[in-house]
């Protein structure tokens, strides 16, 4: 018998400058919190390497965006940040990482409406430990499906009610596509628009990579789909693409089709916990070569390691 | 200082025949549990008047529809039978109803898929009183607007995994439209396809009325937009269409078009709660005439107040 993975839990509370310590494994929220009920709130997943937390400003960032858009009142950063940091320290400080090369923890931001007419949200941090099959699947790579999003590309800028640029709990649909296609035998599922463009994983941001110009030159080119087509802010895929710059590869912002992946040398969908899972099969086509992917996958991820 | 309104609170569990009596007042949820963090889960929410629940097995397949779209594998419908009517009772013997004319409680179902690995979802019967907003609305009717819903009306045949037809948890969608609504001074949607078809409100089905043909002559019809355009079945749709069939009304089935409702005598939003709220205006323009609408509101109310 295994027991749990041990979670840190911090609400965030006007009396506990670094967060009130709740236990996890106890019952904490009620029945009638608009979170369960309606789905209706926000969260962050953050990954803390060493201790230290990943990208936190960009996070807390897009956190304050999805507030935004579902008119939610919640705390300032400084004390998300209070809270943040006093929750993984409690967690290593509780159990202490037996093994560096998997000193990996999750950190959660989640925020909800509260039950009807609360005064405020309900926020709080939770800090647990990575699983084991995100860390195997950036080396094994994924096997993905293509699936319909419903969405054209544009309903995002005309219809702001349907909330798609904001991360919230409402993430029924995205679980559904990835119970199809686990059914299917893929491990992932990138979405497309009802008009056939790219858009994103259920949890995760699309890129690819070409080594090759139109004309045979050598090239770096680094690509994922434009923003505006109602896809979600991947600080994940922010953050490589200012590191690869850096490093003197080309950007590029779709539009792109399912076929532009298909033709890529590489893709991988990216997030801030799995970090870069390489695509060795989109509905059962292989990608690029093995050979090609594993350098770019090397190289990228290497640059990813390094940001902050 | 007002007391919150009592809840009374029953988990499912194999325990406990009648439901396991649970503190609503009470954390009883993990912070863990899929349904907050995910919106992964399911609902109903029944009326009982005077103790009898209405259309309480409409409700209980609905619900097995939607466990079914989202591989949840609930409790029996006897189960459920058994832990609604000990909550109901409960509620009743604990919150004698001091004004019979407004002896009405909510009572929700509730389905999470629980925490991560769980053995079984987590699931409760709540019962509460029914707010006095949505008896008022019965009353006064509504001003609504049209919003996008994004989705063209051919999606959920295509693309069971975006859950069309089953009702989840995930409702922060519906909850940022009404509040869109709210703040252009509405207090309602109705959500159009992306190629402009009719579809639903965010907690509520669409009906219309016609007490004229095309060539003047008298005629009661009662029209819903066609169920296969991805909308919830409307259990309260469902329920007055069979009383109004046998009080003589023509029944018909969309495709219907904004102008549709607009040239409407009469339009409503039927749910289970609010029952059938008339709207007066959508998008600023009246529909149909007072008069009219009062005589049909007042019939089909009549009619609808009769089921069980």
């Amino acid at each position: 018998m295994t027991s749990p993975a041990p979670v840190v839990l911090l609400f965030l509370d006007p009396d506990f400058p670094d967060g009130r310590v709740a236990d996890a494994s106890k019952p904490q929220l009620l029945v009638t919190d608009l979170g369960v009920t309606r789905g209706d709130g926000i969260f962050e997943t953050m990954l803390a390497v060493g201790g230290s937390v990943r990208k936190m400003q960009a996070h807390l960032d897009r956190l304050a965006g999805s507030a935004g858009a579902l008119d939610l009142a919640i705390p300032e950063q400084d004390v998300w940040r209070r809270a943040i940091t006093a929750a993984v320290s409690r967690h290593r400080t509780e159990n202490p990482p037996a093994d560096p090369a998997a000193d990996e923890l999750v950190v959660k931001l989640v925020v909800t409406r509260g039950v009807e007419g609360a005064p405020a949200p309900t926020a709080w941090v939770q800090a647990s430990p990575a699983g084991a099959s995100g860390r195997r699947q950036r080396e094994t790579g994924i096997d993905v499906i293509f699936l319909d999003r419903g969405y054209d590309s544009d309903v995002a800028e005309r219809a702001p009610w349907l909330l798609l640029g904001a991360k919230t709990l409402s993430y029924a649909v995205n679980m559904a596509a990835l119970r199809y296609a686990h059914k299917q035998g893929a491990d992932d599922v990138i979405f497309l628009s009802s008009d056939g463009r790219v858009l994103e994983g259920p949890t995760s941001t699309v890129l690819l990579a070409h080594v090759k110009s139109d004309d045979g030159t050598p090239v770096k080119r680094l690509i994922t789909p434009q923003l505006d087509s109602g896809i979600l802010p991947g600080t994940s895929q922010g953050a490589l693409f200012a590191a690869a710059r850096a490093a003197g590869w080309e950007l590029g912002y779709g539009p792109l089709e399912p076929q532009d992946l298909l033709d890529a040398d590489a893709v991988w969908l990216i997030s801030s916990v799995r970090l870069l899972a390489p695509v060795n099969t989109i509905d059962g086509k292989q990608i690029g070569t093995p050979a090609v992917q594993k350098e770019l996958t090397a190289e990228l991820s290497g640059l990813f390691a390094g940001i902050h």
